[in-house]
């Protein structure tokens, strides 16, 4: 690395802060960058800095935004007493492509991980349970993932939205459409079995 | 992605144009570029435009500089009557990390590919030529990689340099150290054999 020129190392040193970007991959984009002859790296330094100067979190939900209200929460389209309660911006979209869901959203922008030093304080929630407290909320979807931290979060979400009387949901859990049997896991299998419902024929 | 603040999609557009970064991953890095508050972003931008505006092609060996003479070319300490040749800046770094080599380089950007398009005139063949015929170069270690494109470029490569009376060689080609023999493929191993060297003891 010693070998390349000062601004090269440089780029290549910010290149491998990304995530999974370790200093070899980092070294390729820093040179495939370069060789395109200013356009890309033109092109993308500027996206980088207009996206950082214009997009903020929206005030109310905290997706992203280029204005103070985001696209769901300036939408009167949509039912403000359901709100759906998601880790991040990009789960979101997958909601978005289903197309069905019409409330609202809340992205906490982190996970109650205590294995790496994130507490309650590190997400969205006070924000959430002033929101509730404020709104004429119905129901709060806690959508987070299925996994350890995603599941302990929605617990400990809807522990506090029921001190303060809000009902909340969680996503079904079950055999993913596509999935085979054979290959499921016994948790997964477990939830799916409890969660059956009946054929009415 | 339509629900995402257009500057976001512009970045994560950007992003994805880069080499094995497809929209998924493009998306996370740019989130993760406007979650650290700035400063990330900030820097890699700037690092990318000074990097494209700093950096240029060493006039003689097409090495990465910041001048017009790279480190290595400037350096009246590397014996100029020997030339490696290879296909990248990166290929550099793993000689010098080597520590061995006292030569000069040559940055061919490229390598004969017919079958993705790309003929003799798409690497740095011709000043290689021009350089050989101005200089008084002994031999030119031809050390593109040992695939077939760069057995093929090393060949082509090596017929233009005789025609020139220019002596030419190739990187030794057998077992990588610590390589298990189990595992050698066959191409390996007989070039390893019809290599292999006498012991003297």
């Amino acid at each position: 690395m010693q070998a390349f020129p000062p601004s090269f190392q440089r780029l290549v040193h910010e290149l491998s802060r990304l995530p999974s970007i370790g200093e070899k991959s980092a070294t390729r984009l820093a040179y495939f960058i370069l060789r395109q002859e200013g356009d890309l790296g033109a092109k993308l330094a500027s996206a980088i800095q207009q996206a950082c100067s214009q997009i903020r979190l929206c005030e109310t939900c905290f997706f992203l935004s280029e204005s103070e209200k985001c696209r769901f929460c300036s939408d009167p389209g949509r039912d403000e007493h359901l709100i759906c309660v998601v880790e991040k911006p990009m789960d979101i979209i997958a909601f978005e492509r289903m197309g069905e869901f019409r409330g609202l959203y809340h992205v906490l922008h982190g996970l109650w991980a205590p294995l790496r030093g994130q507490g309650p304080e590190s997400m969205k929630l006070r924000e959430l349970l002033e929101r509730v407290e404020k709104g004429e909320i119905e129901e709060v979807i806690l959508a987070t993932s299925s996994t350890v931290e995603g599941d302990a979060t929605a617990l400990y979400i809807a522990k506090l939205l029921s001190e303060r009387g809000i009902v909340s949901s969680r996503l079904a859990q079950g055999i993913p459409k596509g999935g085979e049997l054979e290959y499921s896991d016994e948790v997964t299998l477990s939830r799916a079995l409890s969660g059956r419902s009946r054929i009415d024929s």
